[in-house]
């Protein structure tokens, strides 16, 4: 045997069995910290918090969307405009009841559940109610950085009205969609009558930690950025690109040599069945991308022969690429192994990862966690781009997907990527929906269910209960 | 011997033999970008445009600063403030000329020279200047990305003519400082006449793409931002902390068993005289480094064991994170070989490091190259840091010295880091001060220069040639 192999496995094994250090960009804690948004209603505060929350969990961050809007329609049913006329007294009053449920349950999510961040979504028009929130943050040392959407645009509004809040739960019994949207353009009007937007002229705002998006990202306006996570945010939120016209495809590559061993990791060619799926994508893509209009179809692959043997009978002209960042989840010492080979010579490695998938990281290799934090790039790419194929591998995909999905990272590694399909991935209003279609080549199954022994000491039967089969 | 171990070594030298893909978070070509300063004397343009250069050709964009300035000073002597007085029609002629030629070579840079991004550091203080620059720049397809830098506090303008403009190559004959400090007062005087800063409201501004930063990234203004490299390089100009009140310092681990042996990568522990340097260590950061008006230093090692066990005895208050991405580049099938092994059993593989270090990835590892792209966060962290202590590795050392003293990708694989040795950095006016301090702890020599033979024929003598000692 070479030195190399054998030292890797013995010494490495040694080393780091069992570790569960989680990887981050973030090398020390977070204060904990208080979005707030700030805005008329109809300027995308939702759709921001909701986002930036998928985003933060994904990265590692605990983050929590406290909706005010929520707990008023726990209290109420009223939804007419009338109950947003600032002269109405008693409407008011249940209205800053409402925030300060919202606020307290931040506190206790900041406090006592383990949150890192809260992101809190309302209109907080006023300079008055943000310094009650500022005031309350002080008291219990959070930090606070204030997401002010602004639009001028009319377009823009009346689209997101339609779009988002004619089937918002205010409206969910009215039938007449007109009527809604007169009544939402009502309701804006009763806002824009006490609205005071952040200004960094302004002696007290100036001080303040914000960013301010113009017309869905036109402009911005940052002040006082402080600390890597403020910093992290702001990048985030000036790389994602509003607008819904647009699909990424997520493929694994065709089946290869190993995935037919069973054997993990490695760099092997494809399979003959691989390769007709290879073919058959090929068409697949062609048939659906030939639009010219369109700008180009992005396709990006690994550095692996397997991805990039996938990609290689497109037609239709495309940029193709290729990222190190996809490469699949190196697997260490255990990289070309089956998992009966992994179960025989390293049970209690084998264990460790059964008991915390998304933590474990191989000797020598990765923890999904690494994988999410190397393919955070790729994420903000793939947020700025149109139409892009992403031809990848089993957890790369379900890394990807977590972020799309708002899968929990307890989750993640279980997430089902077929061989052979693909996912069609379409942004909507707050999310994204996904589609799984088969092309209809035979190939084996790589996917292994967490099994419900999880112990050191567990037999090797237990061990491979979830095991497909292979060769 | 294992199946992995095998296994990776045969199929992944296969695979990956000589191959030389470069990493890059980049997947695409960037479309030639000229970066235009904007702003009045000693607002930092000089300091913005070397430093944001600096980082740009570090994470491997070409880039390349055109200071106008320096043009201007090869044709005339004069220095004092009446050339810069506007109704002085030949001076003005003559810098017109002067910004006519830098905007040639941006040119040529650019179209013939294989450049990625110029940075043209003038004033470029007036619209009609500016419109000039985007009508030539247009018609060569050239993108344009405005950086402007505002400040209004009096004190940092006085601090930053004092710390940089004095030193100015303008007053190099001027031994009088307050002369020239009031001479450039009066120069700044004559541009204010004319200045027109980039403004949002302006219907022709609004359609550019641009930053302001306002009094040294107290705030930032960012409009219609476009494509993967004006996001980084905001993202970058919004992390960089101005202020030289700090230091950083950057350290291998101690020695250790492999190092002894000669053997590459691996995760061993210290040797005896590693441990007595960890000791030292800690002896010399806590007499250093216990100012207690200072925030805490940080201690930052990667995850291997003779990085975590060098920085164990420092006992000043400070605050210790691991970072994966400070780990040595991963040497692949080569981990834990000597250098004498892989001559022996892998020759063309070394044969081909050799002929070009930086972007060679060693079968199932790394390249140089992708150990940049991994740093960047590091970097990022760096800037916004004030007193750090970086335990980390040869390579990963060579990569961070490269950025902070401006190395070519070329030479930074060569970078001599010793062991048991401090490097002291400390950033001055437009670059770093980098000093070696050795805590005189025995150890051996791993560094290994650039043989002359680089031929995959040659012999394993002279592929051998520059390997240090060892046992």
């Amino acid at each position: 045997m070479s030195f190399s192999g054998g030292w890797r496995l013995e010494a490495a094994v040694k080393r780091f069995g069992g570790s569960r250090q989680v990887t981050s960009y973030v090398p020390e804690g977070i204060r904990p910290t208080v979005i707030v948004l700030v805005g008329l209603p109809a300027r995308g505060k939702t759709y921001i918090s909701k986002k930036l929350t998928r985003y933060l969990n994904w990265i590692g961050i605990t983050t929590k969307v406290f909706n005010v809007g929520d707990y008023r329609r726990r209290k109420t049913s009223e939804t007419s405009h009338g109950f947003f006329d600032p002269s109405n007294a008693q409407a008011s009053r249940l209205r800053e009841e409402c925030a300060r449920l919202a606020l307290e349950d931040v506190s206790h999510y900041l406090t006592v559940e383990g949150g890192e961040i809260a992101v809190f979504d309302a209109t907080n028009s006023t300079r008055r109610r943000r310094e009650a929130i500022l005031k309350q943050c002080a008291a219990a040392n959070f930090s606070v950085f204030f997401v002010e959407s602004i639009c001028d645009s009319q377009a823009i509004i009346e689209a997101n009205i339609l779009d988002v809040k004619v089937n918002n739960p205010d409206y969910r019994n009215l039938n007449d969609k007109e009527a809604a949207l007169q009544d939402f353009l009502q309701r804006i009007q009763h806002y824009k009558t006490e609205y005071e937007p952040l200004d960094e002229q302004n002696a007290q705002d100036s001080q303040l930690s914000f960013i301010k998006i113009f017309n869905q990202g036109e402009r911005f306006l940052i002040n006082r950025l402080q600390g890597n996570i403020q910093s992290r945010i702001v990048y985030y939120l000036m790389n994602i690109k509003v607008g819904y016209n647009r699909c990424i495809y997520l493929i694994r590559h065709g089946e290869s040599m190993l995935n037919l061993l069973g054997r993990i990791g490695g760099d092997s060619d494809l399979s003959e069945r691989g390769r007709t799926f290879a073919r058959r994508l090929g068409e697949w893509i062609d048939e659906r991308c030939c639009d010219k209009d369109r700008p180009p179809l992005r396709v990006w692959t690994s550095h692996m022969r397997r991805t990039i043997q996938t990609a290689a009978f497109i037609k239709t002209p495309h940029v193709l690429s290729h990222w190190k960042a996809l490469n699949e989840l190196d697997a260490g010492v255990c990289e070309g192994m089956t998992y009966e080979e992994i179960a025989e010579k390293l049970p209690t490695e084998f264990a460790n990862r059964d008991k915390d998938k998304f933590n474990y990281r191989y000797p020598q290799g990765e923890s999904y966690g690494d994988l999410v934090a190397r393919l955070e790039p790729v994420i903000m790419e793939l947020e700025r781009q149109s139409h892009v194929l992403v031809v990848c591998h089993q957890a790369v995909a379900r890394c990807l997907l977590a972020y799309y999905m708002d899968v929990k990272h307890a989750d993640l590694p279980y997430v089902r990527v077929p061989l052979h399909t693909v996912i069609r991935l379409t942004p909507v209003a707050y999310g994204c929906i996904s589609e799984q279609i088969s092309l209809d080549i035979a190939c084996v199954d790589t996917h292994r269910d967490k099994p419900v022994n999880t112990d050191v000491a567990r037999s090797s039967d237990d061990a491979l209960s979830t095991l497909p089969e292979h060769y």
